[in-house]
């Protein structure tokens, strides 16, 4: 019996050109044909972000085939990573589904509050809203170059046991790297959503005119109580999985002001 | 003893200038005092996205007091709706926190899928990770220019329970008119986030130098079968209210695969 070929969909926010969804993509293609469509520019901290506001042009930047026989292909598109979801979707897997969608490498931890803003984890809830198993994949290192050799070893147990036993219907994955060598790596330790929040997040300055403008930027509150926060696990070395729901429903809350508020 | 001024903030999506937030604004001005800091521009399925690439400015756009001896003033921002209230927070509330924030009105649904892109919505969860009792608030119409009064009306006995109980922390609420007049409106429901998703998501066009672009447009498809779904009560007359988490962990898929994968 022939063996199904895989079909795998990779994105990120970083952008195409990115080393992380390089690494990433010539990772991918020993397991199956690897389809890239990804933004045209950094889109870091765009979350689930659609654009409705202006057009999106799509670009093939280049297609190869491997020495195993599998194909690697590369489109950019100038969108956020949901809308190269949603491209890729709809042009390129209108009557079949990938098998599955891998957003990354990010240059940057996606650990504890990032992950409510990070565009590789919206590329990964996107995909799991079209029924596709899906992961993001960061390495704590924001250097445009950073050394992916510890992703690479241990993508390869990661691989094996999402494809055996992937995560439930409305379910993403969540994996952090510590930028540190493969042999320091602790272990790998499914965590929770390490608690905390960024605070002093702006910088003001004056431009040339004489007028004020802000830059984003903050510092790193850590409110997390509990060891398997992600964040926490990620500082002690460990790779940390968490699971995310697309459901973000209370479902406690849900049951408990149904019954206290007076409507 | 003398009682307690209410602060509240006032953010949304569609942009300071559209109606849905000044109707909104001139509503809880008769609770307390409310700053408003929105978008300049339209940022509709903005979700939690932060502005990193580019500086922001924030505008004075007007201050008023009302007859009742209560404050509102209007701040335009360059940003996203999170960027909004990190503003806010970062320059009008940093030794006390706003009582409330609310986010809306917005003009369309933010029921079922449309949560997950929702501007109003990021807003109301950047307000709970900073720890203030949030809420977002829409009407199930796109037009410019659409009746609120249902909500006006219904929003009162919602504002006194939210201030009884409010959500507890790292919980706000998604809350959604339906776009009926008030005394066609069956009541407000307690309900679950809606299961669906948007397909043939894009339009294809071609400029006048022949080139392709696409606009993202989309139909619903509704997967939802539990009619407690907040579209579905929505579209039976109901207001809807969804307590939606910010840690998104799902707890019971990392027992499962914590026990399942062999790592």
């Amino acid at each position: 019996m022939q063996k199904k070929q895989l079909e795998i969909l990779v994105t990120n926010d970083d952008g195409y050109t990115s080393k992380g969804i390089n690494v990433l993509a010539e990772l991918l293609v020993k397991y199956g044909n690897v389809t890239v469509v990804a933004p045209k520019e950094a889109q870091s901290g765009m979350s689930t972000a659609l654009t409705l506001e202006r057009p999106l042009r799509l670009h093939k930047i280049s297609e190869q085939e491997k020495d195993n026989g599998n194909k690697l292909t590369i489109y950019a598109l100038t969108g956020t990573p949901v809308d190269c979801v949603k491209m890729a979707m709809n042009r390129f897997y209108l009557h079949h589904k990938p098998h599955m969608l891998v957003s990354g490498i990010n240059h940057g931890s996606n650990a504890s509050v990032a992950s409510v803003y990070s565009g590789t984890l919206g590329a990964s809830a996107e995909g799991t809203i079209y029924g596709i198993p899906s992961m993001g994949v960061s390495l704590d290192s924001h250097m445009p170059n950073p050394d992916f050799s510890q992703v690479i070893a241990f993508m390869e147990p990661i691989m094996q046991n999402f494809m055996a036993v992937p995560p439930a219907p409305g379910v993403f994955l969540n994996i952090n790297f510590p930028n540190i060598c493969a042999d320091q790596v602790k272990g790998i330790k499914f965590a929770k959503q390490g608690s905390g929040m960024w605070v002093k997040e702006f910088t003001q300055r004056t431009d040339p005119h004489g007028r004020e403008y802000y830059w984003m930027t903050g510092e790193f509150l850590d409110t997390e109580k509990n060891p398997m926060g992600d964040h926490k696990l990620l500082e002690e070395g460990y790779v940390t999985i968490v699971p995310h729901n697309v459901d973000t429903t209370s479902y406690s809350e849900l049951e408990r002001l149904d019954t206290t508020w007076k409507l």
